[in-house]
């Protein structure tokens, strides 16, 4: 029940510290039978690296390892764990973050909840563990090409950020050929797990879908989806509403927009207080990102591929008649 | 793992067509030793009855029945199962709305999940079912307090609607006075949890978490909360951060915003298709409301309510002393 | 997350206590499309009442209602509720019960666990709640159907019982036409599934399957089941496995037995102890079952009904290519 | 979902094949701030190693390393990743079990399931995954020693075997001083969830508690356990219920006695037939066990202290007073 399992049917365990041995993710739940090897992670997983334009001091290779669930090539139906040998965790001076609280982060909140934290490169909270959903979310994509879905992204512009500071932006993630139907009536509507998907990478303050936070201003007429017959396919004029009726995809595309706050690690010297109460100052130390939206976009997107993923399978069992399709001889 | 179950240890399982017999809801995980009678629930559930200024048809008493799990005036520690009898469910013609997809509904979405669907009154997906979220978080709301968690909202005011049509609102919630610590790390965070509850409620297009948006275009020295000791207490300046860091709450005000659509069910003539794609011209008849948030704010209160007390029973077990503290003699 | 809810993807939550205004349940991931009626619960809600030869004061009719999620005489994929009205919960004398343990029951543990109980009639603990698991597995029949699954069941005879006491006996349950291949690796084997499912019926003490204790006195020779080909299909020669090999199904018949131990209720006077702990004798009153097999057994075909049911949802997504089968148009 | 997570609060996912490069554990749900180190592991993992009589050709360290969720000596609350390098997966020669089903093992259901399997050394129905079992249960043991749980274990003598064949057996494991109140009422007894943990450990085919199967002959005035109360604390005379009434412990030990088959490898020549079903014999070659009990004896332990763990973890949240007493400053 912990807070690293992501899932249902389709379901991945991450684990790891930023500054510990390694990171690694055990994916349950994946249907026998798809190709995969190594090399298969490793465009996606440069997707995540730093850019040119963001500078992260980290530069480790990423490579996934598999270390269970295939054989000869082929998922045999059985977990599927994935690991990355941490390469840059050599010692570093963590003795001015050690006992004060970093605004924006989570050292506080940490503290606060398990006594203590593993303040190595923020440790667990580290936006590290995103590695794993990308590796995750390859798997998922896999299991989403044999129904034809393709996921995409953009993010805002790389803008001119002052010296010593960072900024926000946006990533929009749009997914294709989606079947209609998916996604669970009431309490799991495909938007509700995808808003929890999203809103669970760091830094995401915001999510919204289809025309999102305009909806707030508008009538009934202008944003009602007219429906409409496209070459036999039911469809609709505008797709207002982002690909999704009453929690369940109408087979259009879905949309969604998240937004993302600045990178709280800024050079600046900020004001803050020690894990006794006093009130102090903070320089941090070292380079960091300075704009987060080319480095979520892939993770954002692994996020979709995973909720999809797992809302087509769980899907399977809505109609007694697929029960027959799938165990007739 | 049917979409209409909502929480860990604290879990709602709701059931109920718009124009079946009843609507219900089992609660499951409540501690033993609450004080619970029907009355507890009138209060919440007339919030939720439409108001002065936004007319619906629907004249219900919604009067909560306990049918287990409260024994003399105490919960008991097993399901309390809670039940409202349709009242207003006399005979309706639907010959409109049967073969033909209202725009803005679920109608084609549930077509194409299960094949048909009770289209009385919209059936599964009829905003009915958030009476018995309403009834659910009153529970919720009793174990809050035992630690004084306080849960308000406010609504955007009602505007000037034209006739015949409906229009978009939003609905903040906050919640006061939340022990800091609670929230599980990476894919439940208490954030990603509060945006599926809210993403969960029919309209709502968009969900942000204290500045929300506006983060993506500011500068992390503008958005980075400063800590301060207030009393011997640690708190932040502005809390910009909505009371959550890092998935997890920091003892200030949660804030959550909701952006809400436009009722679809308009009087205005529409444009739709049939159930075979065949376009066609639909006029939705009887009365609806024509703005929403005064009606959903009850219902995210209590979907705030839901989750914050899951929430708290979940990290009863963070920390090792805590068992010492329950099972010592 | 609490105790009761049975299942994954076909999962059954049931509500209530022994003299509560009704007892029910909600039966979540039905497929659409299955036939149902009230009428399809009579014959299985007889089966599981007193018999001739094993009297119980208890005369109810057990009239299954449907709540939700069916429409037009067939399931439309949304929860089922089931409720039974409790009939027979007349002001009884439960004075000498209220503050004295009776042996064998779970009046003690409910005490330690909860810190009081509802105690009329055994409350949540009494068998009663074992109706709404038959009226349950109605549903998981209706989809073995699909598959063409029998599961049928045998108890030990009616013995000759002292007066004023009671018998244990056994139950055999035998599930014929199971598909090979039902059960998920290492902790939830379907003997696994299947165990919790049985041991979860009150008076259950141990549970076996195939020749069971008799493996631990055998040799390897003798209990390894030969695998030949019976008319193209793999088969063994003498089942001593019970159906199940490595917690998948091998398409023989799953056999399990349970131990049913005697109905504790006896008219005999015992001695016991009262919740201050103060040493005291108790007679229990009315009139109660002297053997519970013939009763158990509808039940337990019932567990094993939503298990397999349940096995048979979840096995759907355990190859690539089901779900090209369900998804190609 | 999948099969191969246990638990509910503390939770432990495996994965790995027997011949992969290493077998593992993600444990969620650690409470922070356990003592916990890689020696921990060192007296548990070598209870399990083949014993002196009954021998095994694996010869491992199975050296168990923690690859997070552990800082400076004490758990930090999140994930617990545990690994074991497989040291022994030497090419070996499969021909003859590549294609050919061996009796009483699981490579018939696993081809039926997935439609082929990882046939080296058993893959994941190796009982190699057990390995992960007892290194998961040492953690649950340092949970239970907060208040003071014991689990101990015998298992039947060993017996003589004749040659070329292998022998069943028993074990018992008793947990003494286990808190009255654990368990979930109906579905999530304390014996259900037992029986499923013991019955998932391959080669066990009988689970029972306390008297077990010999209740089936007795009378209720012989089986009830007679309440009374020893130095003021509520007790029985027998303890023939094996320590749980109604799903719930009562406090006194818990026993449970499983009967485990003889081990299916045997060396001598069997009939069986291959994946196309044409018949044919096989021989065994290596080196196996030929009597299970003292190396399933640990493993059964461990699912034991897995079980009342998350137990005990559960029933913190069963009295709204606990809450005070956490969450009180």
């Amino acid at each position: 029940m912990g807070g690293s399992t992501f899932g249902k049917i389709l379901s991945v365990t991450t684990w790891g510290e930023s500054h510990g041995p390694a990171i690694g993710c055990v994916v349950e739940g994946v249907p026998a039978g798809i190709d995969l090897c190594e090399e298969d992670f490793v465009y996606y997983m440069d997707l995540r690296k730093p850019s040119r334009s963001t500078d992260t001091p980290r530069k480790e290779s990423d490579t996934v390892k598999i270390m269970s669930g295939v054989f000869e090539g082929k998922t045999t139906g059985t977990p599927v764990s994935l690991m990355i040998v941490n390469e840059n965790t050599h010692s570093q001076d963590y003795s001015n973050i050690k006992d004060v609280y970093r605004p924006g982060h989570a050292d506080y909140t940490y503290d606060a909840k398990y006594g203590f934290r593993d303040y190595r490169g923020g440790g667990r909270s580290s936006g590290r563990e995103t590695a794993m959903r990308v590796a995750a979310g390859v798997i998922a994509r896999k299991i989403l090409d044999t129904v034809g879905v393709i996921i995409s992204s953009e993010y805002s512009p790389v803008p001119e950020i002052p010296e010593l500071d960072s900024m926000g932006g946006t990533v929009k993630v749009v997914a294709g050929n989606v079947p209609a139907g998916l996604g669970e009536p009431v309490f799991s509507k495909l938007d509700a797990e995808l808003s929890k998907a999203f809103m669970s990478v760091g830094a995401v303050k915001a999510v919204e879908f289809g025309l999102g936070t305009k909806v707030s201003e508008m009538l009934g007429s202008e944003n009602n989806d007219t429906f409409i017959n496209v070459d036999g396919k039911i469809s609709t004029v505008n797709n207002n509403c982002g690909g999704i009726l009453g929690g369940i995809s109408d087979g259009d595309d879905i949309v969604i927009k998240a937004y993302i706050k600045p990178v709280p690690s800024i050079l600046k010297e900020q004001r803050t207080v020690d894990k006794d109460g006093n009130e102090t100052t903070l320089t941090i130390k070292g380079r960091h990102d300075k704009y987060l939206p080319p480095r979520i976009a892939p993770v954002l997107e692994a996020m979709t591929a995973l909720t999809l993923a797992d809302a087509l399978l769980m899907n399977m069992t809505s109609r007694i008649e697929n029960i027959i399709k799938v165990y007739k001889k």
